[in-house]
């Protein structure tokens, strides 16, 4: 990037570092900050700084919040809990504005091959809101690929001696895709036909 | 976006300033930030404030510079000028480690259409470095499209009297297309045949 002078290189080593975005890319990204007006640059630095700032995970769910305890927590119905991998999944499945109880955020599903074990996600956690409340049902809502399943079956597993009632979402959800990129209809029909497992 | 909480959100809209970035961009974008560290965040922040900070416009050449004068301006053979429309233009010629002269970026094309006259882009500038030095060769690099085609006609007829060569980049690169985007190769067979307007 020697072409580039220093601050525009910097920059764009920075961009390079987003998903998916490579130097031409970087480049784009780059110049359209150098054409900002230095307000608009200010605006977009702190809206970076406040993210890490300002967001944090919720004591009870490990979904992202702002504040201890998340909004969906506070509201909710929490005698039904969705088990998802990650935050993303939550936006995903609240889209649809059909679910009305709390989540649970495992951040990760259990994968031996890459060293994940059970006691490296939030599955302690989860059983500790189990023993601790009011919860009647459990919706299993990780990925329909080899781990999720996985992940899924296991924690069944640990929940059915404790008389709570254990589902995963239907066999709507194409196998080998992911939750996130789901289209909202087979999703929604996905979480109406949850089958006990 | 009312299913982010506000940092995120707001985040994403920024995201979604930067070119070909739409939400589900922003979105991957913004979770990628809430991953980083602290420091990287910061670092990506520092990085924006200071291309708008560090970042001016060379004196003579109009490109991208931390000084007053930009090190090509500074360094090279000043009795060739390459005129471009836009910074960017300059790096893609910069990286054929062809050219030895030096550049005049003129901030945009003449387009009538859209507002733009010879006045609002940097041609005044150019007739006093010519005024002014020992230019011989002024060569038109603008986009082969309409509108550069004719601010090179424009410029070579306002420069012919003064008794410098005007030559434009040769018909190497395809008519239509963005310099910006030529492959190395085209772009260069496009300096060495460069023809007299």
């Amino acid at each position: 990037m020697e072409v580039f002078i220093e601050p525009i290189g910097r920059l764009m080593n920075e961009f390079s570092k987003l998903p998916g975005v490579g130097k031409k890319t970087a480049q784009r990204y780059a110049y359209r900050v150098i054409n900002m007006t230095p307000a608009e640059a200010q605006e977009f630095a702190a809206a970076i700084i406040g993210v890490k700032e300002k967001v944090h995970f919720c004591k009870v769910c490990g979904n992202f919040t702002e504040g201890d305890v998340c909004d969906i927590c506070r509201t909710r119905d929490s005698s039904t809990i969705c088990v998802v991998k990650e935050p993303k999944d939550v936006i995903a499945l609240e889209k649809l504005h059909e679910y009305r109880g709390v989540y649970h955020v495992l951040h990760g599903v259990i994968d031996p091959m890459n060293g994940v074990t059970p006691n490296d996600i939030r599955i302690r956690e989860l059983l500790d809101r189990i023993n601790g409340g009011n919860v009647q049902e459990v919706i299993m809502a990780t990925n329909p690929d080899v781990e999720g399943e996985a992940t899924a079956m296991y924690i069944a597993k640990l929940l059915k001696p404790l008389g709570v009632k254990v589902t995963r979402l239907a066999r709507g959800i194409a196998v080998g895709s992911e939750i996130e990129y789901a289209d909202d209809v087979t999703l929604a029909r996905a979480l109406i036909e949850r089958k006990e497992i």
